[in-house]
């Protein structure tokens, strides 16, 4: 028996539909890539979104075509999320911090239809152009006589062109909740990239989860400052939970430096900002110079890597910002967990808190999460064991997109890659990740763990953990390290710095110097490069 | 194309899974019939959940059977929520306070197969089974050793001896999500009372929207004090959202008085209390009373009927609680709008803020509304025109259980009977029922206007406004008076207690004093009944 409730499929549609009739006159600000501050509000941005949903139609693009945007963070981009999904095409976020092959080879498997880039990487697109032969239209998200004279990129159109040509009325169309709403390619350390394609369901379930109080508590009261770009994971998703609570958003565009941030914050009066740790180091360093205060943000989301404690106690004790430390995962919309405390952990000391706060957190509700061994036995939630975490939930993925073989799940639940332990009130923490764990005599070793006591010493830049193989003992761990500019560091001394820091089994058998350390795209530490760097290399006494 | 995402519907016993799985000590605390006070944890209300679905199989009910529940809000009432719904058969729960006939006229019209009921109801069911033979079973609510003597209830069990003989090991079944879940009636004021029937999916939307900020704010280090019944419309969906945040629940049972409420908020700690407005009337007396203050609640969400500005300003003023005005209905799940301010409003002064405050506030995000004329014509939202109330959304009825004819619905909305304002924020304030706006002359007069200044005047106890035929004006008002015992009142006087406190041509043409007012079942004047004991009444000057 059925209940006999109304039938309304949750689509990104509604979303800026709500927004613009319950929050109309919400502010919209962006910095630009010309320059200036742009503003606008919820019903403008609403009404441009239809602008750009005609004008696919008017470009004849049947639903399910793939339309790509190379862009910064700004209203335009917000436009397209909405006008594009809502029209029932695919809103793929292209990474433009990509090396122009792999960009390339990822519009080709996509077969982008249009692609819609800021001037910005008008030299990145007139590179790749002429490789993508399934892009019809070009679109350059620029007034029309800003449009980039002699690029050689053929079919290309201003987006206010491209926009002023079409009526703003326009009839969202209604459609199975379950059809594909945007696509985001996996950075791929390994391999080539893999798309994941989302739902106009699992966008809207994850607006929801997102914006609860023990995700990212969004309000209307709110005035959000997505740092953490459009092209990764849909700004973790951000614009749609946005515009379910119809709270004030804050762009930077392209301008990520300590000072750029630091003014937007203090000129909308940003309440919330989210990004990753790099990017909160640049705004701590400026506002530790110039001898800078917050007036009104409160809080900030951490993700995308681990936050180390010395960001966090900073942001807490001299700023009075709660740092709210997320995880997810391209595969996962992304959001997993969110570092919310109970009542129990709040009534930790100091200390105690801290060492809470620096977990990865507890899921949000929807998702849930087990740790296994190798043979996939569920390990018990003791804050001390480690295993493979796995996850599951509806705005978790089920297939890669184009995928050839077999589903990446392992009895429904999603393999992350990364190895954490739980503990009995359901807070994870990150050990590693599983392609990074030293595997030394039946034991784990975290390359983390080793990572952080060497980037803990005051002449080192970066470290590296990577696992050599070993005859007795399968793999000892060694630590390839970075000096900063000028400093000096002998094998020995960096040894002798891991006594008492961590187990002497977990202490590396060797220390390799470097000059730098190779980062993929999205600043990750490319530790498949490193190994490939150090082919031939043999450990000590081995 | 679709997207390529985990598929998983959204299910009742997946929330107590996750309560069970990530918040396993979290407290459950219930007041019982039996006098004390009883505690449990969400890990093993789980367990006993699937008891009770491990028993309705045992009885070989099949999917959608109807069980029904007469009973207060606690545990036990709780593990039926979820072990009914869970394992796909529908939880009916029934008001109480409706009269006998009333009562076996829904078991037949629902035909409910299980009936369990707390045994301060054994009187009504001894009264009512043999009306009722749909009824295979019927479940006191009791340890076996408490099971009422001597009743002449047939096929009787204690629910603690039914569920002892039962295992708690059960997989919960997937199956649709628009599967029903539960069914309210309502309380039908006119006519037959009416069946709403609940899925799995509203109900699950509704849990992640009743949760948010911008509703009712719910998260883990909440202490959530449902006084609002479980048999009204599922205490305004309280237990599905507790589960959904693991937060600590507090049951009243049957004691509702002023201490009993206090006793359990200090004791307990809870942070946020539910009910409608006459259950606080009580509670602040009590308060008042012995001078006391509430050492964790913070806020308090109040409901079912608008709640008066002294009522709101002491909580705020006096005892430092936050007023959250909601609104709802049966057939809305039943949240559809909260008032939390926007930074707008926040910035008001207090009588600014309280103006606002005292409307129903904005829509919950799902949730669409509008107000439109007789023909039809949506109205502007300028907080001045008023005109019926519609409503639309995933938790909103589509057509009534077993209902004959057309559907509820105009174009998709459902016309909720109530008049109201909405203004250019999007807050909505319920200005008068539909059936009880006196429509005089083209103009509407809002009767609860009229009669709210009434009730200002301090002999007066209750006052009621109806409409009476005029044949120039087609209705005008008069306003029916219950006294203060002991007060007195003359007519005269009552209608110059009205000059400057309304429009001239919005006094009631008359006052009729009356012993008491009747009342409905949830505690609503009958303005039906009114009507038939003014019959033969003609206005003064017709």
């Amino acid at each position: 028996m059925l209940g006999q409730m109304q039938n309304h499929p949750l689509l990104i549609s509604a979303l800026i539909t709500h927004a613009e009739r319950h929050h109309a006159d919400g502010e919209i600000v962006s910095r630009r890539v010309e320059g200036d501050i742009h503003r606008t509000d919820w019903a403008t941005l609403a009404k441009r979104s239809r602008q750009v949903a005609n004008a696919l139609d008017a470009d004849q693009l049947p639903a399910g075509t793939r339309v790509a945007t190379v862009a910064w963070n700004g209203y335009r981009h917000m436009e397209l999320y909405f006008g594009v999904s809502g029209s029932q095409r695919v809103l793929h976020t292209l990474n433009p911090r990509l090396h122009p092959q792999q960009l390339a080879w990822i519009i080709n498997h996509a077969e982008d239809t249009v692609v819609c880039f800021d001037t910005t990487f008008t030299p990145l697109i007139a590179a790749v152009h002429s490789k993508c032969p399934t892009v019809k239209r070009w679109v350059a998200l620029c007034d029309a006589d800003k449009l980039p004279a002699d690029s050689g990129i053929p079919n290309l159109v201003s987006y206010e062109g491209w926009l002023a040509a079409q009526s703003s009325n326009y009839r969202w169309p209604q459609f199975d909740e379950n059809t594909a709403s945007s696509l985001c390619y996996t950075s791929g350390t390994t391999g080539n990239p893999k798309g994941v394609l989302y739902s106009h369901r699992s966008t809207l379930l994850h607006a929801y989860a997102a914006a609860l109080p023990d995700s990212l508590n969004l309000s209307a009261r709110d005035a959000v400052l997505p740092v953490v770009p459009m092209f990764h994971v849909n700004a973790w998703g951000l614009p749609y939970a946005a515009a379910a609570v119809g709270c004030k958003l804050v762009f930077p565009g392209p301008a990520m430096d300590g000072k750029s941030i630091y003014e937007l914050i203090e000129g909308e009066q940003v309440s919330l900002a989210a990004g990753v740790p790099t990017v909160w180091q640049m705004l701590l360093g400026h506002l530790q110079a110039g001898g800078l205060k917050f007036s009104k943000l409160n809080r900030t989301v951490i993700g995308g890597s681990a936050c180390p404690p010395a960001m966090l106690t900073t942001f807490q004790d001299v700023y009075g910002v709660e740092v709210l430390h997320a995880w997810g995962m391209t595969e996962m919309s992304p959001l997993g967990t969110a570092c919310t405390l109970k009542n129990k952990q709040l009534a930790l000391d100091d200390a105690g808190r801290l060492k809470v706060r620096l977990k990865q957190g507890r899921v949000v509700y929807g998702v849930d999460m087990k740790i296994v061994d190798g043979e996939g036995k569920e390990l018990p939630w003791d804050g001390r064991t480690y295993g493979d975490l796995l996850v599951r939930g509806p705005w978790i993925i089920d297939q890669y997109f184009r995928a050839e073989g077999d589903s990446p799940l392992v009895d429904g639940w999603f393999p992350t890659g990364d190895v954490a332990t739980i503990d009995a009130d359901g807070f994870m923490q990150i050990t590693d990740r599983s392609k990074d764990v030293i595997k030394s005599g039946g034991e784990w070793i975290s390359s983390i763990d080793v990572e952080n006591v060497a980037m803990a010493h005051p002449a080192v830049a970066m470290a590296a953990c990577i696992g050599m193989p070993h005859p007795k003992w399968d793999e000892r761990p060694i630590v390839v390290v970075a000096l900063k500019p000028g400093a000096e560091l002998s094998r020995d001394d960096m040894l002798a710095f891991y006594e008492g820091k961590i187990a002497k089994w977990q202490i590396p058998d060797d220390v390799v110097f470097v000059q730098s350390i190779p980062l993929g795209a999205t600043g990750k530490m490319m530790k498949v490069s490193l190994r490939e760097q150090l082919k031939g290399y043999v450990l000590p006494g081995v």
